[in-house]
């Protein structure tokens, strides 16, 4: 693992690395916050999982979680959101190839060789992070925004037990019956038959989450028709899922949204993660 | 005035404008946030002004400041920091020309005509927001980042009874004496004879700033040998300056840092501006 970057932040160190991953083929880079209290010994992890056409960077300078996470004392994650470099497959869409990992493991060429992102965040990052920071991997719990919501709920639900909260800004709940969704899904699996359970609201109806769950969606997000939140709040009520399903009224998809509400978050997971 | 975007944001208004400014004769971009209780009456306001390189995006999306101005109920505006455009001249160095106007009025060739920095944020700018915002202009403050700072404590001092607090994050505080400041005097403003007292630490020696004042820096600045602390700090305490200078360990010229220390410098500015 290799180090690109440390800057003292809010009394800890919010740093960037790169390491060669198994799983995708690549190298790739992502942050990570450290608190103060890292120093003393393993303190809980928060991971964030970004949208479309993210890295490692935009939560990390724009969604203002350090501020928070400082004060509770916790760590967090950023991930990338897909493979990149020159021999990793693109498309000319924003939301397909490069950035647009959709936290799953393709299957199709030419996406099969390296876009393997559930792999690499639900199990080969975490390896990495418990060897290498202060973490204590038994305090974890995990939150995104839009695409990077998808992955949290998603990974939440289908890894039970791993996580003891979930939390999304804006995120896509229904991806199997939206744009966002059914193209990458159809390039990166091919027929519905392959897709599995890889959606919110479809995870909902099975088993829910065994814990605490927040959503904030702006009532003016501009991709609102694309995120699937009528569907998945139908779930969520059906399967009386403990949670906060919250409407804001006025915000819309930006990290002007995000940074807003990052407060609630982080205090929510941390309310959790230090229970 | 145009309205080139406006985002929801800890409950009031993260706005972007652009405007046809007389002062530099060309077209000027900048950011407003108006908090909720500017829909109620006009609000105080903070003025960010930016570092080299940066426009007005830059504090607007990684400084944090919005959490603090908004639990303030005071605005900030996000001036840039330089005339652009394909007709404005330019260098290739990342500290002259377009993102390096130094809050200064150039008198030399090629600069002359459109790099007039000081009157487009000491004098156009405050007019443009007072007619079109919500703000009430017998309370202003001043802050801003390493050249940002520089500006910040000149035009403080320069313009007595103007606001009522200054502040600075690393600033560039002895410009005449340094690579940041002769280079662009030099370019700006020819002869030496013709710079006058646009030095931060030439002005604490001649008048000082009557109200408080906030300087951070870190220990761990990489530019530290180019923004004059020490000159600045004998001048500060000779004239017996009310103030704090605060050298804050480990941390760096980042934003990282900037962020970690917002909350701070908006209370402290709240402070005088409410009082």
């Amino acid at each position: 693992m290799e180090v690109l970057s440390e800057n003292r932040c809010f009394g800890g160190i919010q740093g960037v690395y790169k390491h060669q991953s198994t799983a995708t083929g690549t190298d790739m880079t992502f942050a990570v916050f450290l608190p103060a209290e890292a120093a003393d010994g393993p303190v809980p992890v928060l991971w964030f999982l970004s949208g479309l056409t993210c890295t490692h960077d935009n939560a990390m300078t724009k969604a203002g979680a350090q501020a928070w996470a400082a004060e509770q004392g916790i760590a967090i994650v950023f991930p990338d959101t897909s493979p990149r470099g020159d021999g990793v497959p693109n498309d000319d869409a924003f939301d397909l190839g490069q950035g647009a990992g959709f936290y799953i493991d393709a299957t199709e060429a030419p996406w099969s060789d390296h876009f393997k992102m559930w792999t690499y965040t639900a199990e080969e990052l975490p390896a990495v992070i418990g060897e290498n920071f202060a973490v204590d991997l038994t305090r974890q719990s995990i939150t995104g925004h839009s695409m990077g919501g998808h992955g949290a709920l998603t990974m939440a639900m289908a890894l039970p037990g791993r996580f003891r909260s979930v939390s999304a800004f804006a995120p896509i709940c229904n991806p199997t019956q939206s744009d966002w969704g059914r193209k990458q899904f159809t390039a990166y699996w091919g027929d519905e038959d392959n897709w599995g359970l890889h959606d919110a609201t479809l995870l909902m109806k099975k088993s829910g989450f065994d814990g605490p769950m927040l959503i904030d969606t702006g009532t003016n997000d501009q991709f609102w028709d694309l995120l699937g939140t009528e569907a998945f709040a139908a779930a969520m009520t059906a399967k009386r899922q403990e949670g906060l399903l919250r409407l804001q009224k006025g915000y819309d998809h930006s990290y002007f949204f995000i940074s807003t509400f990052m407060e609630d978050h982080v205090n929510f997971h941390a309310e959790a993660l230090w229970a």
